[in-house]
């Protein structure tokens, strides 16, 4: 369809020609058995594979006035690759089930596949999309799954294993996509709450990183397998917030964790409790050098009365953004 | 929780607490790493994995006043394990992403568990859900990736493979599904379109198979894996219609599939039409010995101008339940 009008709605197309029009523009796959069959068929470095799936909803999860069609996929792929990263495992290729209003336009979904290449192309070289679904939805819906392998004979990196003793480290960033939210928040919405289209030239340059690091994360996913490498003892990805993150590795563990606040830059609240930039967040033994990227947050300690700490006293605050918890059922 | 009241509407529960209240339904896994870390990892039979990812959403492919919670797990569930058999393949896990109007009741969310447990363990044992993602969303949508292994050294069972002189045959049901939707579409529906709950009394006892059999198939998974090992050419699952999948699967394999219309029952308008039964349509040599549970609905011709003939007939129908086309936007 290379001529096809961008605003034709996906309705007044076949699903044949909604899925070409996908296809051309995620290129060529490496699967052994790519789309257009049952199931595609995937050959690993060795017989284990890492498994995540994660959605993203029109509404909780973004706004149309904020978000483009090559932002969301950008941003679908991103938090998926970032949770086979978390593992320390190479992703090697995404599944996609897109639901989408029938008056949604072809040029739209165009963009959206362009952005999910974009993000593997950028973050995870060699993952593609290897297959996925269409259906027809009220409600904007991406649901992307992540395949993944790990390097022969190196166990997953877990939750669990952090050791009192251990040096915290992160790399990637924190804080930034929250600040992009309150920026969006405080001053892209209509009276009623509705989102409304970013203004690019009212943003200052460091604001304007911070919506894109709301609107489109880039997390270091080749990071994750490095950290493996480097003996990470723990990992997993700061999606919900470093407090809320960090607290849950602590649990997991059966340690408590103390941040640094010191290290977490000049806006170290947003730091602490902003989400949604899928950060890696791993521990080390003491000693060992970090791998590029990582820096130093923070220590393991002996578990105390509470998982998480910092500056050695308890941090209980929640942090993040929770769909569950924070959606306030307004759109755009 | 083993005392929260069914009602409960979701969003006034944690997400940690709904997540408990699921796991708990779902029973064990067998997965290396199971739910609660950033990703699964399973162990495979050999380095390649089988993965598929199909939808089911509130409207174009469900009613809630047709379906309990327990009926939509187990078709979602289906649907995927019957995509993984198709390939020759033997499911693993599923990944299951619900998305849920914050109103939602607990109760129904521990129905839908246990419908995706039951089908596992009725269809495919062995198989569980291995992980998944939780959010709000204004549109119940049930988005399942399967994942399989294939028996090392073997290929897996391609669309493309049927050759001429080949059988055709059938495992599983054929138009129960469309003649059950076709009940449900007639007659219990209010004058707006809209569903309205079955009274199973105003069934004849096949009209209530035919009900079930749409509102939870019961495709023969572990016939997907007994053909691959008999040898088959060719397979794919019938889930949008006996002719639409069939011409599918003649045209990927460069051959006319003839179909027999005398051996598809005294329906064999709705059992050439009907989609949704998730059967087994494979191909394989002449005077093979067919697996159990696979009949002979027909053979293969060298190629004619119609990759799909009845009786020698060129067949163009459409068939099958199409959301693309065939939603009307009509819920319940």
């Amino acid at each position: 369809m290379p001529d096809v009008d961008p605003a034709t709605p996906v309705n007044s197309l076949s699903e044949e020609a909604v899925l070409a029009h996908i296809l051309q523009r995620l290129g060529p796959g490496q699967a052994l058995v790519g789309p257009g069959d049952d199931a595609a068929v995937l050959r690993l470095a060795d017989a284990r594979v890492v498994v995540t799936t994660d959605t993203l909803i029109h509404g909780p999860d973004f706004r149309l006035a904020w978000s483009s069609g090559r932002d969301l996929g950008a941003k679908a792929a991103a938090v998926n690759l970032a949770d086979v990263a978390a593992m320390g495992a190479r992703p090697v290729a995404l599944f996609v089930a897109l639901a989408m209003p029938p008056e949604t336009s072809i040029g739209f979904v165009g963009e959206l596949a362009s952005g999910l290449r974009e993000a593997c192309d950028e973050l995870a070289p060699g993952c593609r999309v290897e297959g996925g679904d269409l259906t027809s939805s009220d409600t904007l819906t991406i649901a992307v799954t992540a395949v993944g392998e790990l390097d022969p004979g190196r166990a997953p990196v877990l939750r669990s294993g952090a050791r009192p003793g251990d040096i915290v480290a992160i790399c990637g960033d924190v804080g930034l996509a929250a600040a992009g939210l309150d920026i969006l928040f405080d001053r892209f919405r209509d009276e009623r709450g509705a989102a409304i289209a970013v203004d690019d030239a009212a943003l200052s340059p460091s604001e304007r990183v911070a919506v894109r690091g709301q609107l489109r994360p880039r997390p270091p996913i080749g990071s994750g397998t490095a950290a493996a490498r480097a003996g990470a003892t723990a990992m997993m990805d700061v999606s919900d917030g470093l407090v809320r993150d960090a607290r849950r590795l602590g649990r997991a563990s059966g340690v408590t964790v103390d941040l640094e606040r010191s290290t977490l830059g000049p806006d170290s609240d947003r730091a602490l409790r902003g989400g949604e930039d899928h950060a890696l967040l791993a521990t080390f033994a003491a000693g060992k050098v970090l791998p590029a990227g990582f820096r130093r947050i923070g220590s393991v300690k002996q578990a105390g009365l509470d998982p998480l700490t910092v500056d050695g006293r308890p941090e209980r605050s929640a942090g993040g953004w929770d769909p569950y918890r924070d959606w306030d059922g307004a759109g755009g």
